[in-house]
């Protein structure tokens, strides 16, 4: 993996998941070439037999710090190096790895390495039993926007349609939201990170619905930007100007999507949006990167914005989302998944997109 | 606060929800004697302005980098020293604080201070307004416990109620769960961090209940178990041992409760509900801390366990809750939440505990 270490510390949450199974929390995985022996409590003893029976288990009892258990099972593998994840680990872990009475005592021979990436760039591919889950966590996400939005109502708040999606989400097999959902009515729509309000959708003349799933473990995330049949063919005025945003972001959203395959920067791939909305004017409404990797993590690599370093490759999973945002007015999003495939890529989300494709019937 | 720094960076999100009464993520919040400026990004321009108009903002595009927005921040300051929250500061970001160009470039006469507790030290005790939250959530997450409680039927799974319960929260006022809650029947009650899983109560001698519901970002959490009339009162075999040890941790419980005031070490109270539970000879089946405090986490200072060393103050809330495990037979947990006060203690929550008080009725 480029570190040159004899063992690995896994301690961040969703990486000791990947790694063993582990569902649990507050638990660290140890790997060796020969060995991998999850460190945790007693709270987990059954679970960590029932979830990962095939690797060794540290279990502590109440009395004794986590750091102790670390350096009695570090002291067990002898004067190594260790690398530990450098993005997990906080600056007080690492004071205590070099200064714990413990570690003094048993680990001085030990050299701790910083890593990066290592468990994260098994993550970045996902094999066919992940693309599997994601795509539940998609089909989920998808049947349940169908029912919700097939029933809307004037009277309903956004509050109750984020509940009444997370609940028809759980009805459908899903574990529940894989993030809190943005239900926008109206200007709400221009905060990209909104949250639902006990405020009604009234005459709202736009709906912005940011969703999805999770699914034994996996991640979905969607956007639509619902909108009035008034709004979308009255001419001149509010009206005109959402259905013209609306056919940039969605243009700029399908030439993002066509210019993803395996070995193109994901940097090029947000320019490629960023370039279509910026030709329509709109490049300052467009606040945010243009997506980001899905899988265990709502958000993960490989990142694409202007400042990503990362290069696509086949068997990720990414959302593609362009967004314009008009203070007081509204905003318009469209999100889908894509897996990168080795000849180019595959839409996984299957919502129609178009202006027409998504009204707003209240 | 006994660092001697002229800022302090502020990381923790929930440190800077706070200390600045912004809800959103990836931004953090720099103090100095006369400013505090939170750092973000354009996505949270509008919500920044709603939730805390009387701070600065510095608002970042996505094409510049936290750390140079950081950077730029810092070196307007001069050269100072500037603490940083060790626990919630990776080593990776700490790197990059001394290692990233614009830091290099701006910030290399600043001096980088590990803190710990700062914003911790303040929201350990809550005021009056916060208490009041806090009871909010544990009113909702009771009455949610008696409305589904006394519909519970032997064909709901344990996944079916937890939504019932996730569900009745929100109907309530809720903003949701405080945590996942654990519904375990019978012997899964044996796991003390079970998730809930798609079996039916079908006709289990026991049920274990752990909730909370989360109200204005503040956690409730209680525990009760519950157990069937034929469990409590048939003589010999596993009711009699059932009943047995549920009085041993009420017992356990009560003289922990008892023992809770200013100025009580917290271990101490820990080590009265270990003793009580070690003369029944039960030591060995508290598998847990005794407790830990609740607010805007819920899971947050102080703990209450054999290697606590923190004492207790009025103004702190606590969970008190022992339970006792046996594999593949049940698990008993009690847990109320506690305002420790000038004179002692208010239990919060208000549901009886009794073995009569938790029947379980199917």
């Amino acid at each position: 993996d480029g570190h040159d270490v004899g063992a690995l510390l896994v301690t961040d949450e969703i990486n000791v998941r990947y790694a063993s199974g582990f569902t649990g929390d507050s638990s660290y995985l140890l790997v060796t070439p020969d060995t991998a022996t999850m460190l945790s409590d007693g709270r987990y003893a059954t679970q960590l037999q029932q979830e990962c029976p095939e690797l060794r288990h540290a279990v502590r009892m109440p009395s004794k710090p986590m750091l102790r258990l670390l350096a009695e099972q570090i002291a067990a593998l002898g004067d190594i190096r260790v690398g530990f994840e450098s993005h997990s680990v906080s600056v007080a872990m690492h004071r205590g790895m070099r200064e714990h009475e413990a570690m003094k005592e048993m680990c001085s021979g030990v050299t701790w390495i910083e890593t990066t990436g290592v468990v994260e760039s098994l993550r970045l591919i996902k094999d066919a039993n992940e693309v599997a889950l994601i795509r539940r966590a998609i089909d989920i996400a998808e049947r349940t926007y169908r029912s919700v939005t097939a029933k809307l109502r004037g009277d309903w708040t956004e509050l109750e349609i984020a509940h009444e999606m997370e609940s028809t989400m759980r009805v459908l097999g899903a574990e529940g939201v894989s993030f809190a959902a943005i239900i926008a009515a109206g200007p709400s729509g221009a905060l990209p990170h909104y949250r639902p309000r006990k405020v009604t959708l009234a005459d709202s003349a736009s709906l912005l619905m940011d969703f999805g799933a999770k699914y034994c473990g996996y991640a979905s995330d969607i956007t639509r930007t619902l909108s009035r049949r008034s709004q979308s063919t009255s001419s001149g005025g509010s009206g005109d100007r959402f259905r013209r945003a609306y056919d940039a972001v969605l243009e700029a959203q399908l030439a993002a999507i066509d210019a993803i395959a395996p070995g193109v920067p994901s940097k090029e791939v947000d320019a490629i949006a960023r370039g279509v909305l910026e030709r329509h004017g709109l490049g300052d409404a467009f606040l945010h990167g243009l997506g980001h990797g899905i899988g265990l993590q709502i958000h993960e690599s490989p990142r694409m914005s202007a400042i990503s370093e990362e290069t696509l490759a086949a068997g990720m999973v990414v959302t593609v989302e362009p967004g314009v945002y008009f203070a007081g007015e509204f905003g318009i999003r469209i999100e889908d998944d894509v897996l990168i495939t080795p000849g180019g890529r595959e839409v996984l989300t299957t919502l129609g997109k178009g202006l027409d494709d998504c009204p707003l019937m209240l």
